[in-house]
Protein backbone atom coordinates (compact mmCIF):
# COMPACT_ATOMS: atom_id res chain seq x y z
CA UNK A 1 0.00 0.00 0.00
CA UNK A 2 1.02 3.48 -1.06
CA UNK A 3 2.61 5.87 1.93
CA UNK A 4 2.62 9.24 1.69
CA UNK A 5 4.54 11.95 4.12
CA UNK A 6 2.58 14.95 4.77
CA UNK A 7 2.65 18.06 7.30
CA UNK A 8 1.21 18.39 10.95
CA UNK A 9 -1.34 20.86 9.41
CA UNK A 10 -2.49 18.42 6.47
CA UNK A 11 -2.65 15.26 9.14
CA UNK A 12 -5.13 18.00 11.65
CA UNK A 13 -6.77 19.19 8.21
CA UNK A 14 -7.06 15.46 6.72
CA UNK A 15 -6.49 16.84 3.33
CA UNK A 16 -3.31 16.31 1.25
CA UNK A 17 -2.48 19.74 -1.22
CA UNK A 18 0.88 19.17 -2.73
CA UNK A 19 2.58 16.88 -5.09
CA UNK A 20 1.17 14.25 -3.81
CA UNK A 21 -2.36 14.86 -5.48
CA UNK A 22 -1.04 14.01 -8.87
CA UNK A 23 0.75 10.64 -7.59
CA UNK A 24 -2.39 9.84 -5.89
CA UNK A 25 -4.78 10.48 -8.65
CA UNK A 26 -2.65 9.52 -12.34
CA UNK A 27 0.32 8.13 -11.25
CA UNK A 28 -1.86 5.31 -8.50
CA UNK A 29 -5.10 6.12 -10.22
CA UNK A 30 -6.65 5.98 -6.53
CA UNK A 31 -10.34 6.10 -6.05
CA UNK A 32 -12.84 7.46 -3.24
CA UNK A 33 -13.22 4.22 -0.70
CA UNK A 34 -9.67 3.15 -1.10
CA UNK A 35 -6.57 2.92 1.46
CA UNK A 36 -3.60 4.77 1.82
CA UNK A 37 -1.38 5.22 4.55
CA UNK A 38 -0.60 8.82 5.85
CA UNK A 39 2.54 10.00 8.01
CA UNK A 40 3.62 13.18 9.88
CA UNK A 41 6.94 11.76 10.31
CA UNK A 42 6.22 10.52 13.69
CA UNK A 43 2.70 8.35 13.17
CA UNK A 44 1.57 6.21 10.18
CA UNK A 45 -2.23 5.99 9.53
CA UNK A 46 -4.52 3.81 7.70
CA UNK A 47 -6.52 6.69 5.75
CA UNK A 48 -10.01 6.01 3.64
CA UNK A 49 -9.92 8.44 0.36
CA UNK A 50 -13.31 10.97 1.18
CA UNK A 51 -12.89 12.96 -1.95
CA UNK A 52 -10.19 13.85 -5.18
CA UNK A 53 -10.02 16.40 -7.33
CA UNK A 54 -6.83 17.72 -8.95
CA UNK A 55 -5.74 19.91 -6.34
CA UNK A 56 -6.49 18.16 -3.57
CA UNK A 57 -7.26 14.81 -1.58
CA UNK A 58 -9.49 14.17 1.68
CA UNK A 59 -9.54 11.74 3.87
CA UNK A 60 -10.61 9.71 7.13
CA UNK A 61 -8.48 7.90 9.82
CA UNK A 62 -9.49 4.90 9.89
CA UNK A 63 -6.54 3.87 12.61
CA UNK A 64 -2.86 4.27 13.65
CA UNK A 65 -0.56 1.64 12.60
CA UNK A 66 1.94 0.18 14.39
CA UNK A 67 5.05 1.53 13.22
CA UNK A 68 8.06 -0.47 13.44
CA UNK A 69 10.05 -0.11 10.52
CA UNK A 70 12.60 2.29 12.25
CA UNK A 71 16.47 1.30 13.10
CA UNK A 72 16.60 0.53 16.41
CA UNK A 73 19.77 3.18 16.86
CA UNK A 74 20.21 7.12 15.02
CA UNK A 75 22.43 6.85 12.48
CA UNK A 76 23.63 9.84 11.39
CA UNK A 77 25.60 10.65 8.57
CA UNK A 78 27.94 13.16 7.75
CA UNK A 79 29.45 13.21 4.46
CA UNK A 80 32.05 14.66 2.46
CA UNK A 81 30.18 16.21 -0.41
CA UNK A 82 30.96 14.49 -3.59
CA UNK A 83 31.16 14.85 -7.12
CA UNK A 84 28.02 14.38 -9.69
CA UNK A 85 24.83 13.14 -8.48
CA UNK A 86 26.47 10.84 -5.96
CA UNK A 87 24.57 12.65 -2.65
CA UNK A 88 20.98 12.10 -4.35
CA UNK A 89 22.48 8.35 -4.66
CA UNK A 90 23.91 8.17 -1.25
CA UNK A 91 20.42 9.74 0.26
CA UNK A 92 18.20 7.69 -1.54
CA UNK A 93 19.72 4.32 -1.13
CA UNK A 94 20.79 5.98 3.09
CA UNK A 95 17.12 6.48 3.54
CA UNK A 96 16.28 2.83 2.23
CA UNK A 97 18.50 1.55 4.58
CA UNK A 98 17.33 3.42 7.61
CA UNK A 99 19.65 6.30 8.40
CA UNK A 100 18.27 9.15 10.85
CA UNK A 101 19.71 11.95 8.70
CA UNK A 102 21.76 13.24 6.61
CA UNK A 103 24.42 16.28 6.60
CA UNK A 104 26.65 16.92 3.08
CA UNK A 105 30.04 18.26 4.31
CA UNK A 106 32.40 20.41 2.69
CA UNK A 107 35.39 19.06 3.48
CA UNK A 108 39.31 19.57 2.32
CA UNK A 109 39.07 17.05 -0.35
CA UNK A 110 35.21 18.30 -1.92
CA UNK A 111 35.43 19.81 -5.27
CA UNK A 112 32.06 20.80 -5.69
CA UNK A 113 31.16 24.25 -4.14
CA UNK A 114 27.53 25.31 -2.79
CA UNK A 115 27.14 28.86 -2.72
CA UNK A 116 25.11 30.36 0.12
CA UNK A 117 22.54 31.04 -2.40
CA UNK A 118 22.16 27.57 -4.30
CA UNK A 119 22.23 25.53 -1.05
CA UNK A 120 18.48 25.91 0.01
CA UNK A 121 17.19 24.37 -3.65
CA UNK A 122 19.82 21.82 -3.15
CA UNK A 123 18.46 20.95 0.41
CA UNK A 124 15.32 21.27 -0.75
CA UNK A 125 15.90 19.14 -3.60
CA UNK A 126 17.87 16.80 -1.47
CA UNK A 127 14.59 16.37 1.15
CA UNK A 128 12.35 15.47 -1.83
CA UNK A 129 14.90 12.38 -2.49
CA UNK A 130 14.36 11.39 1.07
CA UNK A 131 10.92 12.34 0.87
CA UNK A 132 10.62 9.26 -1.97
CA UNK A 133 12.67 7.20 -0.68
CA UNK A 134 11.08 6.83 2.87
CA UNK A 135 7.53 6.25 1.34
CA UNK A 136 8.78 3.81 -1.26
CA UNK A 137 10.67 1.81 1.41
CA UNK A 138 7.93 1.53 4.24
CA UNK A 139 9.44 3.78 6.54
CA UNK A 140 7.65 5.28 9.46
CA UNK A 141 9.91 8.27 9.90
CA UNK A 142 10.95 11.11 6.96
CA UNK A 143 14.68 11.47 7.55
CA UNK A 144 16.12 15.09 7.31
CA UNK A 145 18.94 16.38 4.85
CA UNK A 146 19.47 19.32 8.03
CA UNK A 147 21.93 21.19 6.25
CA UNK A 148 25.30 21.86 4.51
CA UNK A 149 28.20 22.68 6.78
CA UNK A 150 31.83 22.76 6.78
CA UNK A 151 33.18 20.17 8.97
CA UNK A 152 33.88 22.48 11.87
CA UNK A 153 30.80 23.82 12.26
CA UNK A 154 28.95 20.83 12.93
CA UNK A 155 28.65 20.10 16.73
CA UNK A 156 29.71 16.16 17.41
CA UNK A 157 28.88 16.37 21.59
CA UNK A 158 25.91 14.77 21.26
CA UNK A 159 26.82 11.61 19.89
CA UNK A 160 26.67 8.59 21.88
CA UNK A 161 29.33 6.62 19.26
CA UNK A 162 31.27 8.49 16.53
CA UNK A 163 32.55 6.15 13.67
CA UNK A 164 34.88 7.67 11.45
CA UNK A 165 35.07 5.63 8.06
CA UNK A 166 38.90 6.05 6.92
CA UNK A 167 40.25 4.00 3.80
CA UNK A 168 43.73 4.12 5.13
CA UNK A 169 43.63 1.82 7.83
CA UNK A 170 41.82 -0.23 5.78
CA UNK A 171 45.12 -0.84 3.77
CA UNK A 172 46.81 -1.24 6.88
CA UNK A 173 44.39 -4.15 7.45
CA UNK A 174 42.40 -2.86 10.56
CA UNK A 175 39.98 -5.05 10.87
CA UNK A 176 37.64 -4.60 14.18
CA UNK A 177 36.61 -1.11 15.22
CA UNK A 178 33.65 -1.16 13.63
CA UNK A 179 32.33 -4.37 14.57
CA UNK A 180 33.36 -3.41 18.23
CA UNK A 181 31.18 -0.51 17.73
CA UNK A 182 28.13 -2.12 16.32
CA UNK A 183 27.96 -4.63 19.16
CA UNK A 184 27.71 -2.50 21.63
CA UNK A 185 24.73 -0.57 20.21
CA UNK A 186 21.84 -0.25 22.41
CA UNK A 187 18.19 1.30 21.40
CA UNK A 188 18.20 5.07 20.94
CA UNK A 189 21.92 5.47 20.37
CA UNK A 190 22.70 8.01 18.51
CA UNK A 191 25.61 7.01 16.14
CA UNK A 192 26.97 9.94 14.18
CA UNK A 193 29.39 8.36 10.52
CA UNK A 194 31.86 10.57 8.63
CA UNK A 195 32.82 9.66 5.31
CA UNK A 196 35.20 11.61 3.37
CA UNK A 197 34.57 12.31 -0.52
CA UNK A 198 36.22 10.48 -3.24
CA UNK A 199 39.71 12.26 -2.60
CA UNK A 200 39.39 10.57 0.94
CA UNK A 201 39.60 12.86 4.50
CA UNK A 202 42.31 15.01 4.89
CA UNK A 203 44.93 14.26 7.60
CA UNK A 204 44.25 17.51 9.47
CA UNK A 205 40.77 16.40 9.35
CA UNK A 206 41.60 12.66 10.46
CA UNK A 207 43.25 14.69 13.69
CA UNK A 208 40.59 16.62 14.35
CA UNK A 209 37.61 14.27 14.44
CA UNK A 210 40.01 11.64 16.58
CA UNK A 211 40.30 14.96 19.04
CA UNK A 212 36.61 14.51 19.05
CA UNK A 213 36.68 11.08 20.32
CA UNK A 214 35.61 9.80 16.79
CA UNK A 215 37.25 6.03 15.97
CA UNK A 216 38.83 5.70 12.61
CA UNK A 217 37.41 1.98 11.04
CA UNK A 218 37.94 -0.11 8.03
CA UNK A 219 34.64 -1.40 6.37
CA UNK A 220 36.11 -4.64 5.57
CA UNK A 221 39.61 -5.55 3.62
CA UNK A 222 38.24 -3.43 0.49
CA UNK A 223 38.75 -0.15 -0.77
CA UNK A 224 35.22 1.58 -0.98
CA UNK A 225 33.97 4.36 -2.93
CA UNK A 226 32.91 7.42 -0.97
CA UNK A 227 29.03 6.48 -1.89
CA UNK A 228 29.60 2.87 -1.38
CA UNK A 229 30.34 3.41 2.61
CA UNK A 230 27.55 4.64 3.89
CA UNK A 231 25.20 1.45 2.28
CA UNK A 232 28.22 -0.84 4.08
CA UNK A 233 27.70 0.76 7.28
CA UNK A 234 23.58 1.01 7.43
CA UNK A 235 23.50 -2.42 6.26
CA UNK A 236 25.43 -3.66 8.81
CA UNK A 237 24.08 -2.10 11.59
CA UNK A 238 20.19 -3.65 10.19
CA UNK A 239 22.05 -7.00 10.04
CA UNK A 240 23.47 -6.55 13.41
CA UNK A 241 20.48 -5.37 15.02
CA UNK A 242 17.21 -5.54 13.04
CA UNK A 243 17.52 -9.60 11.98
CA UNK A 244 17.54 -12.35 14.73
CA UNK B 1 49.49 1.72 -5.31
CA UNK B 2 47.87 1.32 -8.90
CA UNK B 3 46.41 -1.56 -9.26
CA UNK B 4 46.17 -3.57 -12.89
CA UNK B 5 44.62 -6.46 -13.97
CA UNK B 6 46.19 -7.93 -16.83
CA UNK B 7 45.70 -10.87 -18.81
CA UNK B 8 48.05 -14.61 -18.44
CA UNK B 9 49.37 -14.08 -21.73
CA UNK B 10 50.67 -10.35 -20.76
CA UNK B 11 52.29 -11.48 -17.46
CA UNK B 12 54.01 -14.20 -19.37
CA UNK B 13 55.75 -11.33 -21.54
CA UNK B 14 55.37 -8.78 -18.94
CA UNK B 15 54.13 -6.46 -20.95
CA UNK B 16 50.85 -4.37 -20.69
CA UNK B 17 49.46 -3.03 -24.45
CA UNK B 18 45.97 -2.39 -23.67
CA UNK B 19 43.77 0.49 -23.00
CA UNK B 20 45.70 0.46 -19.44
CA UNK B 21 48.86 2.32 -21.00
CA UNK B 22 47.08 5.49 -21.56
CA UNK B 23 46.70 4.97 -17.87
CA UNK B 24 49.66 4.25 -16.86
CA UNK B 25 51.57 6.90 -19.05
CA UNK B 26 48.86 9.96 -18.83
CA UNK B 27 46.25 9.52 -15.81
CA UNK B 28 48.95 8.71 -13.31
CA UNK B 29 52.27 9.75 -15.17
CA UNK B 30 53.93 6.50 -14.14
CA UNK B 31 57.79 6.96 -15.16
CA UNK B 32 60.54 4.32 -15.41
CA UNK B 33 61.37 1.90 -12.22
CA UNK B 34 58.05 3.36 -10.76
CA UNK B 35 56.33 0.39 -9.01
CA UNK B 36 52.60 -0.73 -10.16
CA UNK B 37 50.84 -4.10 -9.17
CA UNK B 38 49.61 -6.16 -11.73
CA UNK B 39 47.17 -9.34 -11.06
CA UNK B 40 45.96 -12.10 -13.47
CA UNK B 41 43.03 -12.38 -11.40
CA UNK B 42 44.75 -15.00 -9.50
CA UNK B 43 48.47 -13.77 -8.51
CA UNK B 44 49.17 -10.24 -7.75
CA UNK B 45 52.89 -9.10 -8.11
CA UNK B 46 54.27 -6.09 -7.59
CA UNK B 47 56.37 -4.67 -10.40
CA UNK B 48 58.95 -1.85 -11.84
CA UNK B 49 58.21 -0.45 -14.75
CA UNK B 50 61.65 -1.22 -17.23
CA UNK B 51 59.95 1.00 -20.39
CA UNK B 52 57.65 3.24 -21.55
CA UNK B 53 55.97 4.04 -24.86
CA UNK B 54 52.30 5.14 -25.77
CA UNK B 55 51.77 1.89 -27.20
CA UNK B 56 53.05 -0.47 -24.52
CA UNK B 57 54.41 -0.87 -20.88
CA UNK B 58 57.24 -3.39 -19.83
CA UNK B 59 57.96 -4.38 -16.17
CA UNK B 60 60.49 -6.52 -14.15
CA UNK B 61 58.36 -8.31 -11.15
CA UNK B 62 59.61 -7.55 -8.12
CA UNK B 63 57.60 -10.13 -5.40
CA UNK B 64 54.66 -11.69 -4.97
CA UNK B 65 52.17 -10.24 -2.95
CA UNK B 66 50.15 -12.27 -0.40
CA UNK B 67 46.49 -11.38 -1.81
CA UNK B 68 44.20 -11.28 1.55
CA UNK B 69 41.30 -8.75 0.50
CA UNK B 70 39.04 -11.53 -1.19
CA UNK B 71 35.69 -12.64 0.45
CA UNK B 72 35.84 -16.02 2.38
CA UNK B 73 33.28 -17.12 0.56
CA UNK B 74 32.13 -16.73 -3.19
CA UNK B 75 28.72 -14.64 -3.77
CA UNK B 76 27.18 -14.89 -6.95
CA UNK B 77 24.58 -12.02 -7.77
CA UNK B 78 21.91 -13.04 -10.09
CA UNK B 79 20.15 -9.58 -10.36
CA UNK B 80 16.67 -9.50 -12.45
CA UNK B 81 17.54 -6.92 -14.91
CA UNK B 82 17.01 -3.37 -13.71
CA UNK B 83 15.91 -0.19 -16.22
CA UNK B 84 18.42 2.41 -16.71
CA UNK B 85 22.20 2.03 -15.58
CA UNK B 86 21.30 0.40 -12.20
CA UNK B 87 23.11 -3.10 -13.58
CA UNK B 88 26.22 -0.50 -14.08
CA UNK B 89 25.95 0.28 -10.42
CA UNK B 90 24.77 -2.69 -9.13
CA UNK B 91 28.35 -4.56 -10.82
CA UNK B 92 30.34 -1.13 -9.68
CA UNK B 93 29.78 -1.23 -6.02
CA UNK B 94 29.17 -5.48 -5.73
CA UNK B 95 32.66 -5.57 -6.78
CA UNK B 96 34.13 -3.20 -4.33
CA UNK B 97 31.86 -5.22 -1.90
CA UNK B 98 33.50 -8.33 -3.04
CA UNK B 99 31.42 -10.22 -5.13
CA UNK B 100 32.27 -13.12 -6.77
CA UNK B 101 30.24 -12.89 -10.39
CA UNK B 102 27.46 -12.03 -11.43
CA UNK B 103 25.08 -12.47 -13.66
CA UNK B 104 21.94 -10.32 -15.31
CA UNK B 105 19.14 -12.27 -14.99
CA UNK B 106 16.37 -11.68 -17.39
CA UNK B 107 12.83 -12.09 -15.27
CA UNK B 108 9.27 -11.96 -15.59
CA UNK B 109 9.00 -8.34 -14.88
CA UNK B 110 12.36 -7.08 -16.46
CA UNK B 111 11.39 -4.21 -18.48
CA UNK B 112 14.19 -4.05 -20.45
CA UNK B 113 15.18 -6.75 -23.39
CA UNK B 114 18.62 -7.70 -24.91
CA UNK B 115 18.62 -8.91 -28.02
CA UNK B 116 21.39 -11.21 -29.15
CA UNK B 117 23.75 -9.02 -31.22
CA UNK B 118 23.69 -6.24 -28.31
CA UNK B 119 24.48 -9.28 -25.70
CA UNK B 120 28.24 -9.32 -25.97
CA UNK B 121 28.80 -5.53 -26.06
CA UNK B 122 26.61 -5.56 -22.89
CA UNK B 123 28.90 -7.92 -21.25
CA UNK B 124 32.01 -6.47 -22.43
CA UNK B 125 31.04 -3.03 -21.00
CA UNK B 126 29.62 -4.69 -17.76
CA UNK B 127 32.83 -6.43 -17.24
CA UNK B 128 35.42 -3.40 -17.93
CA UNK B 129 33.01 -1.80 -15.25
CA UNK B 130 33.86 -4.81 -13.29
CA UNK B 131 37.67 -4.58 -13.66
CA UNK B 132 38.04 -0.88 -13.22
CA UNK B 133 36.16 -1.61 -9.95
CA UNK B 134 38.22 -4.69 -8.55
CA UNK B 135 41.05 -2.17 -9.60
CA UNK B 136 40.24 0.82 -7.41
CA UNK B 137 39.01 -1.67 -4.49
CA UNK B 138 42.24 -3.44 -4.46
CA UNK B 139 40.71 -6.90 -5.13
CA UNK B 140 42.72 -9.97 -6.05
CA UNK B 141 40.53 -11.33 -8.11
CA UNK B 142 38.72 -9.71 -10.66
CA UNK B 143 34.66 -10.75 -10.48
CA UNK B 144 33.46 -12.11 -13.86
CA UNK B 145 30.19 -11.25 -15.17
CA UNK B 146 29.58 -13.90 -17.24
CA UNK B 147 26.57 -14.20 -19.33
CA UNK B 148 23.02 -12.45 -19.60
CA UNK B 149 20.32 -15.30 -19.36
CA UNK B 150 16.33 -16.36 -18.39
CA UNK B 151 16.08 -17.42 -15.13
CA UNK B 152 15.51 -21.31 -16.32
CA UNK B 153 18.51 -21.27 -18.11
CA UNK B 154 20.64 -21.14 -14.81
CA UNK B 155 22.17 -24.17 -13.27
CA UNK B 156 21.95 -23.27 -9.73
CA UNK B 157 23.20 -27.05 -8.25
CA UNK B 158 26.64 -26.42 -7.56
CA UNK B 159 25.47 -23.57 -4.82
CA UNK B 160 25.75 -24.46 -1.17
CA UNK B 161 23.13 -22.06 0.21
CA UNK B 162 20.75 -20.24 -1.67
CA UNK B 163 19.20 -16.81 -0.84
CA UNK B 164 15.95 -15.11 -2.45
CA UNK B 165 15.50 -12.17 -1.36
CA UNK B 166 12.01 -10.95 -1.27
CA UNK B 167 10.30 -7.93 -0.75
CA UNK B 168 7.15 -9.67 0.25
CA UNK B 169 8.40 -11.58 3.58
CA UNK B 170 9.64 -8.35 4.72
CA UNK B 171 5.76 -7.10 4.24
CA UNK B 172 5.16 -9.91 6.95
CA UNK B 173 8.04 -9.64 9.34
CA UNK B 174 9.92 -11.99 8.55
CA UNK B 175 13.59 -11.41 9.85
CA UNK B 176 16.12 -14.27 10.39
CA UNK B 177 16.12 -16.80 7.08
CA UNK B 178 19.14 -14.40 6.12
CA UNK B 179 20.91 -14.02 9.13
CA UNK B 180 20.70 -17.63 9.74
CA UNK B 181 22.54 -18.32 6.24
CA UNK B 182 25.65 -15.90 7.06
CA UNK B 183 25.75 -17.59 10.43
CA UNK B 184 26.32 -20.71 8.94
CA UNK B 185 28.92 -19.61 5.77
CA UNK B 186 32.01 -21.39 6.33
CA UNK B 187 34.98 -20.59 4.12
CA UNK B 188 35.09 -21.21 0.26
CA UNK B 189 31.04 -22.02 0.71
CA UNK B 190 29.53 -21.13 -2.50
CA UNK B 191 26.39 -18.44 -2.11
CA UNK B 192 23.84 -17.91 -4.89
CA UNK B 193 21.69 -14.57 -4.28
CA UNK B 194 18.97 -14.40 -6.43
CA UNK B 195 17.48 -10.07 -6.66
CA UNK B 196 14.32 -9.45 -8.46
CA UNK B 197 13.86 -6.52 -10.97
CA UNK B 198 12.35 -3.03 -10.15
CA UNK B 199 8.69 -4.62 -10.32
CA UNK B 200 9.63 -7.78 -7.79
CA UNK B 201 10.12 -11.69 -8.14
CA UNK B 202 6.82 -12.90 -9.87
CA UNK B 203 5.26 -15.61 -7.63
CA UNK B 204 5.68 -18.28 -10.06
CA UNK B 205 9.46 -17.54 -10.59
CA UNK B 206 9.40 -17.76 -5.93
CA UNK B 207 7.71 -21.05 -6.36
CA UNK B 208 10.33 -22.27 -9.24
CA UNK B 209 13.25 -20.95 -6.94
CA UNK B 210 11.91 -22.73 -3.61
CA UNK B 211 11.57 -25.92 -5.67
CA UNK B 212 15.29 -25.41 -6.43
CA UNK B 213 15.86 -25.00 -2.51
CA UNK B 214 16.08 -21.07 -2.36
CA UNK B 215 15.21 -19.67 1.29
CA UNK B 216 12.97 -16.43 0.71
CA UNK B 217 14.81 -14.07 2.91
CA UNK B 218 14.00 -9.94 3.81
CA UNK B 219 16.89 -7.66 4.25
CA UNK B 220 15.48 -5.93 7.24
CA UNK B 221 11.98 -4.33 7.79
CA UNK B 222 12.60 -1.63 5.11
CA UNK B 223 11.49 -2.24 1.32
CA UNK B 224 15.16 -2.21 -0.63
CA UNK B 225 14.99 -1.01 -4.41
CA UNK B 226 16.64 -3.69 -6.46
CA UNK B 227 20.10 -1.65 -7.05
CA UNK B 228 19.90 -1.52 -2.95
CA UNK B 229 19.38 -5.05 -2.06
CA UNK B 230 22.90 -6.67 -3.10
CA UNK B 231 24.69 -3.95 -1.27
CA UNK B 232 22.83 -5.24 1.95
CA UNK B 233 23.43 -8.88 1.12
CA UNK B 234 27.20 -8.39 0.21
CA UNK B 235 27.78 -5.99 3.10
CA UNK B 236 26.38 -7.82 6.13
CA UNK B 237 28.30 -10.82 4.75
CA UNK B 238 31.84 -9.25 4.63
CA UNK B 239 30.47 -7.25 7.83
CA UNK B 240 30.21 -11.04 9.32
CA UNK B 241 32.92 -12.81 7.80
CA UNK B 242 35.59 -9.99 7.08
CA UNK B 243 35.67 -8.23 10.78
CA UNK B 244 36.16 -9.22 14.24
Amino acid sequence: MQKYFISEEQLANKIIDNDDVFHITSVMRSKIDDQILVSDGNKTYLVKISSLSNKMVSFEIIKEEAGNNEMPVFVTIFQGYPKGDKMEDIIKHGTELGAYEFYPVMMKRSIVKIDEKKKQSKLDRFNKIAKEAAEQSYRDRLPKVVDILNLKQIDFSSYDYKILCYEEVAKEKEDSNFKNIVKKLKKNDKVAVVIGPEGGIDKDEVSYLMNLGFIPCALGPRILRTETAPFYVLSSISYEMELK
